[in-house]
């Protein structure tokens, strides 16, 4: 079948003939739920049995600010086949694929109506005490067995060459690790924000750095990573994380993943300036999160270094003292990329609920600057980094400095 | 037509029916000039004309002490392609490639019989007055426009999927990366050197050094490296250089392909020992040597940061002080993989003639040593190196130190 964007009705028909999923004659029900901006998201329910679906097709373009431009097809491809790789490495923390379309650019999987996103559970100040050891496995397993040090190294090329994802990759490389940081046509920040955005274009040491971190991105094929790894990308309840929408994986440096999570946890964590009136809870809540980033960083590390003494394929990982530098170096890494992806969230095109949805513009700038002294430190201290507690420490630092000199 | 290896005559009468190359009606003469190990190489002569090609077929296996293991012809693919690609860039340094037949694994390409491998000139004490400046052109702008830095991202990522190489890959990340530093079977080594072989092989800080150098081969898809570069893959006159076989192609980090090129130099250096009796002659080789190398990295330098300015496609390489930063490293990197290169050649499966030809085994131990200690400082040391002159200065030290300790 030719490519064609589905509508509701057709939705339904098209799963009804696939087998294993609903009886033929089902009473099935079909509701688009997605934004519409990049893919359709048809949920499908069989009125009976209550047993549910999600159709999701990707749509040939993007609409982005009112603009659309065309876009590849072929992210279904990728997201359906990471699905899987995920999933089979960490069944529980990942959506089942259920069946797979080339033409129809289409991908049949559990639905998962029953979670929440994540940045919205976060900005209603909800707590999950499980997600840090979820994302942490998840992190854990699917970066090991897809790098050279859990898989073999014709395995690992060959899923390589499968998720070469040029245009997905492109809008990373423009919008996270370039345009931000001089004054480009699609940044989009708050317009009191100005003075402090055009002190970062001219802060060379810091570009610099950014420099490297967009070399590491472009040229680093350690792992299969998710690529878009935010706190929109992540379903949870209190009990369950589910991991969805790879649609940005390529074989990539494995801190940009982890620092994706930890630059999304540090968001929410600037944004509670605006989103929590009360300062008590404010400075609980914010605990919570630092106390999540730093489990996160150790319930990661210790999976990880569990794999590599138990299942590492490449020998040469076996030398004594190896994976200590390793873990050190992605702990900087992580760091690194995690500062990116905050100051590209507060002067690039895409925002952040955690910051937006605050109302005040004046309240949110100051939410915003603290956000971008933390992203700045992350990248221009990351080398003093040695453990996950440095991590949340400079964090604490930077936020008790910003209060101090703000007076905010 | 189905793979099979050609003889003599088949090998002339397939160039024959080739557009563009000989008349129908030419006096061909075919001459098999390959060692048989890997591919067929034939050499093709218009006796009238005097006009030559050659046609050069892969086996479907190697050879190696004794034993054969298959080997997959893909790799006249990449070689052809390769071939191709460094043409466009430098066509004086690199054969023409007439033909390429994907059934046959065969490739039809410019004789360079006028020239000498240059391996076997140095060992007889020849200069080459171009080489460093050709070789340094050669890695700058093959480097350069395959990389990040010189091909759009979209280019650069089709490139990267097109020279995927597990195989031949696989022979590197063993031989030279992993066997020499652990008592592999594989390893072929003088018997006089076990002590010092052991002594490596129980070296911590060298073998950590190793495994974050192989790790680098492993994941960093900086460029489309040549491979394989070390002096038996280049031609020369005193006039003239031209690259040849890089089936090892493959996206790798840069510093790879210039390491190669030092750590062969270096080992004729240290050759030198046993190939040169005469010691003011000796000296003035060696002098000779560790002056191409520095040329090498300046011609190299030069021209990489002329072409940087001139026609970097990546915007944020534009960020003042970035490139200083890359090639620093570059330069690091290069010094860690020539010793890498030396150390496996000293003590890995593939000798060189630069040593082997050393007949005392007394004397060709101490030639030996000397580069097993020129290799593990230029891992071990290689961050202090700033530019080229620090690293000769290392090697010039190294030796200075060896000479007076062993007093040979």
């Amino acid at each position: 079948m030719a490519y064609r964007a589905l509508t509701e009705q057709e939705a339904v028909e098209y799963v009804r003939t696939l087998p294993g999923l609903f009886t033929p004659d089902a009473k099935l029900t079909s509701k688009e739920i997605g934004d519409g901006n990049l893919n359709l998201v048809f949920h499908i329910r069989d009125e009976e049995s209550g047993k549910r679906v999600i159709v999701k097709q990707a749509l040939p373009y993007a609409r982005v600010v009112g603009e659309s431009w065309p876009l590849t097809l072929d992210r279904a491809r990728i997201e359906s086949e990471a699905l899987k790789i995920q999933h089979k490495y960490v069944p529980d923390l990942v959506p089942e694929v259920y069946h797979y379309d080339a033409e129809l650019a289409l991908t049949v999987m559990e639905d998962l109506s029953d979670h929440v996103i994540m940045r919205k559970g976060l900005i209603e100040g909800n707590r999950y005490p499980l997600f840090a050891k979820h994302i942490g496995r998840f992190l854990a397993h699917t970066l090991f067995f897809t790098s050279d040090l859990g898989a073999h190294p014709y395995e690992k090329k060959a899923l390589l060459g499968k998720f070469i994802n040029p245009e997905l990759c492109k809008i990373t490389e423009d919008l996270v690790f370039t345009d931000p940081y001089e004054d480009a046509e699609t940044n989009n920040f708050n317009p009191l924000l100005r003075e402090d955005v055009e002190k970062i274009w001219r802060n060379l040491p810091l570009k610099r750095e950014i420099a490297h971190l967009k070399f590491g991105f472009l040229t680093r094929a350690e792992a299969l990573l998710h690529g878009d790894l935010h706190t929109g990308s992540i379903f949870v309840t209190e009990q369950s994380t589910k991991v969805i929408d790879p649609e940005f994986a390529y074989y990539g440096p494995m801190g940009f993943d982890i620092g994706a999570v930890i630059a999304n946890l540090l968001l929410n964590y600037a944004g509670q300036h605006g989103l929590q009136p009360d300062a008590e809870e404010r400075a609980r809540y914010r605990e919570y999160l630092l106390e999540t980033v730093e489990k996160v960083w150790t319930e990661f590390v210790s999976e990880f270094v569990r794999l590599w003494h138990q299942k590492v394929k490449e020998r040469s990982a076996n030398v004594e003292g190896f994976w200590q530098d390793y873990v050190e170096n992605l702990l900087q890494d992580s760091a690194g990329y995690a500062g990116c992806k905050i100051l590209r969230r507060v002067i690039g095109l895409a925002g952040v609920a955690d910051l937006n949805t605050i109302a005040d513009e004046r309240v949110r700038a100051e939410a915003e600057r603290l956000a971008l002294a933390i992203g700045q430190a992350l990248i221009l201290q990351r080398r003093t980094i040695r453990e996950g507690a440095d991590l949340t420490a400079l964090v604490q630092e930077v936020a008790n400095t910003y209060y101090q000199e703000a007076a905010v």
